[in-house]
């Protein structure tokens, strides 16, 4: 139970990242499986960002921010920070300075189940941080976690390595071992979805494209006219 | 007890409709006596957009977002589905296919006590939503619902055909058959405001246009200077 | 316990005030030891503002809005006004024509615990408000409150004259009798960033610059390598 | 858009009512279709408490209780008053003078979307409460609003004499021309669930009772001893 | 700004304490105006308890209970611990071990804007705690604060030697300077709620006893059947 | 990413699990390094209870229990049911039903990161929940998830087999490899207390105790008599 920092931790292919990131967070939710997603309540600080990257994990105690400065070192271009704390708070554990060290490394975001400040300066700096909140209150530096050990953010599993996606729907987390088979199922969500986008632009319906009315049917649903419902010539 | 879909509901004026999206949220919710609101966790997606349209509702399963394809057919140009699962979640019951779904058919909005994904998507194509929260989670389509039955709404009853609002303050519902005197009674409190607004601007005080001074000082509100005030030479 | 306005309130300079906005909300709130801040739910009605300005007062009765109409008249130049409810709310106690008002009296932004309205409009015309909530809700104007008079909104005590800072990280109090002192620390604090900003954006890591690593280790932390640690060649 | 008080609404029968209370909220609310329940945010101010009653409904200015002293006159034996303010708030619209004036009236409880207060006093005198939060802060009365017409409380509907059902579970809420309807189906429920209760003591699976097991398999679960499982022989 | 300890601070006397107490909450709120009341999510960890005592505060850094060890020291027979972070938390600041140091002082109560743990063990030794959250999540002692300064707790304002008043219905501060005052109001209040309450037990009505009928129907409510109502015959 | 169900998992060993439960929550937590704890919004259906087991686990699709009436087979005497669904929801995804199926089986507790119904009956049983919610909404059985998987419960990672440990104070797991050396720490930690807690009661201060004065006054900790502090003749 002693506290570490593990070094040197495999990432995943830097061109499955990518493809991730350019499928989005609800896509590859989906194509996994509908697993790996993090809460709602945790919101981009500006919109319109979309990202991929390797998490570089850190396990913080509660209000102290210090694994952070210690995880910076262990991150390379193409990463992403992915800070929890051990007990819920919505402290700044984050800020402008800390983003421009991230930066100088190459991260492409932090994911903070916690709070994040010098928020206007992070969105001129182009860094985006996807948190539980916005806060100025700071924190101290005076107990030891984890880095790059497994941490839980925001409620989903998260290993160091493994690709985290964010954009304006969320933060989604894809096991390291599993990204190549889970873009591979994005893409071709991406393909059939393309094509049901055309159809439903040229006037049809999901009822007929994805063949619904008679499963409807099947379970009871029936069409009555506003007429006879006003007037009570329909039990339902 | 029946799971139905009402057709052919009727609508409220076009004409009205545009009337009262002109006015926008606040103003129509004053103007018909401070109901119909809903509740202000209700946000849209993209800041700026403001719309009024005719109530076509989906009363869903929990975390199954079947009858909004069942709605979309119900749907006619100037629409705004509104949507409301039986139990609270804050699942994406909708997403950009959806409101392709929506916009083929001139549907103007969508307002869905739960949450809603793609919204970057959303944004770019214009579709404003308004909803309880972003989430990339997925619902199923296995329950069934029903479609143009009154429904709750964040706190607010709809029927369908009433008149829907929404703009940044957030969403109200105006009953169909009041949607003339309502929009006469928010032109009239317009109009109102315009004089206030120009008084207000050169300098007046709503304490004097309101007349208010008088029934303050019957209610015992006294005026004490700082420096009597700071050497304890009041009783306040 | 009579319900008062005081009038004459002091207030700080305002070459001190404005130094302080200049500063920002976290740096405010750090350079004068962490007290001060209000709650994070605190969020701005646009992104971007950031103000300093010296606070006129409001304490109200739970949904009721009088107060406000009663602190306009209090209010001078590089003013922001501060409402509290007694009780909790999200009703919309602040719109556009109070806006108006307040800036005829070029006061520089609301902080309101509870919610306000028109929120599009106060964007139009550049009036920052900080709020709880945003809701089309009205209020009444029935029941007595006190202007001028020290508050707690949203966590933080504001007394009349106090300056407050605020800008997308949130809402910061300055005790008025401390506003210098404050402000000299907190240049301080900045320069000392400058330097650390341009060592962090040439490489160094925070661990260097701030001489982390021995406490660190005498805490405990330990290294260790991946391939360690995966094969549980650790203790961790 | 008056304010008004309905007289001589009509009540469902009393031992309909009763009825529904030896039921429960539980099987009440899957009798009718899973509709009509309360927010799970209502609890009681005491466990144990299990009512059934016609709505006496109160509907209220933001902190302002004066239509529960309308209310009271409304009142008869089997009653239960059911009040929501038009929008949210936690004050303290009831307390325990209140409880002597409705438990003199025979009022059987009440449901409240707001704060209660006096809570210790109510649990005494065995007036049970089921609301939003407890309070001490008070409420003014100046507003008027209405009683005896439709109110929204807690997300559900309910119409002057509608049946409310209440206990540890919840609040749920019968229409009064359903409610004979209702109580024959939760009978039966209550029926069917005593045979599946002794089966389930005896040992019976439910997986058997319901006969799952082949609608589970159809849909692709599938059963993997932990050894295979752990050694990472099969694909889950 | 330095962190410090206030020692010998004034109390309250302890007969006007005492009698505050017996009071309880609601009945002192009201009785002082309607100010000092704390959050409502302030809950007792069991039911029944009601105290009075001198305030000794505790201002906490977040996530640290060093500030409570300091302050037990501080405190004498009578009185009420009261802990407030500086930013908010849920974890547990508090737990059986420093339950007994504070009965060991005849310390009365804690009251803490955070978490506490060993609840059980706290209800039998008959030390009640009101609290934001029960968690069993320990703090560290690491970051100064100070004690018996002024904090909010809650959202009240509290000075050393205030009385603090709690029961079932939440917790209340009541100035040391008012103490006094306040409880003669408060049991002037008591007794002519005694009149009212035997009024109200003997069948009376609130709109008869207070006399609103006049100022009701000034205001312009009107009473309709339910018969005219249900058809129509009436403009509500 | 098929939906499975895996058989004959290990379990710890019954006697550490009932030491662990003999500790309780805050202890065992406070033991194993302050990890494994839900979060506080997990709480117990009824006061009291304390117990430990092992964990069969069930990730369930949002508002669908199937999956806890399949965990009912693969559960034996001395199993806690640890279910999570894969997206929040407050619905009762479980009731008396279950419980006497559960009950059958001797399986201890169980822990729901979503809403309960039945609440009384349970208790009259003596089954212990802790929940997120109580609620009476129902659920469907329409999609599968897996038992016996890894979940994350309330924020906290389970796995099969662990110990569970559940009291007034939350919910805390402890990983089943790390159950024996935990109860060791855990006891060692009671041990300790026992002392302590006599000292506490024989008057002695924890600032002795533990010897904090000199750490305190290093830091810079400063006493201060009221009556210089109260005349401004202090820094503080």
């Amino acid at each position: 139970m002693s506290n570490i920092v593990v070094t040197n931790c495999p990432r995943a292919e830097r061109a499955i990242v990518d493809g991730l990131a350019a499928c989005g967070v609800a896509t590859v939710h989906e194509a996994q499986g509908r697993k790996g997603l993090m809460q709602s309540y945790m919101r981009p600080i500006y919109p319109g960002a979309r990202v991929a990257g390797c998490a570089v994990t850190a396990s913080m105690a509660p209000a102290d921010n210090w694994m952070i400065h210690v995880a910076v070192e262990q991150c390379q271009e193409g990463d992403i920070v992915v800070a929890a704390p051990t007990s819920p708070g919505d402290q700044g554990f984050f800020g402008e300075l800390l983003g421009q060290a991230l930066l100088a490394r190459r991260v492409r975001a932090l994911i903070i189940d916690a709070g994040t400040r010098d928020t206007s300066d992070l969105t001129k700096l182009g860094f985006p941080v996807w948190s539980k909140a916005v806060s100025a209150q700071g924190t101290v530096k005076e107990t030891l976690g984890s880095v790059n050990v497994p941490v839980i953010c925001a409620g989903a599993a998260v290993a160091p390595g493994d690709v985290i996606v964010a954009d304006d729907d969320g933060v989604c987390v894809v096991k390291r071992e599993e990204a190549e088979v889970v873009l591979a199922a994005a893409r071709a969500r991406e393909e059939k979805e393309d094509d049901t986008r055309a159809r439903l632009k040229a006037g049809e319906l999901s009822l007929d494209i994805y063949g619904m009315r008679a499963r409807l049917a099947d379970k009871g649903l029936k069409y009555v006219d506003y007429a006879d419902y006003a007037a009570g010539r329909t039990e339902g």
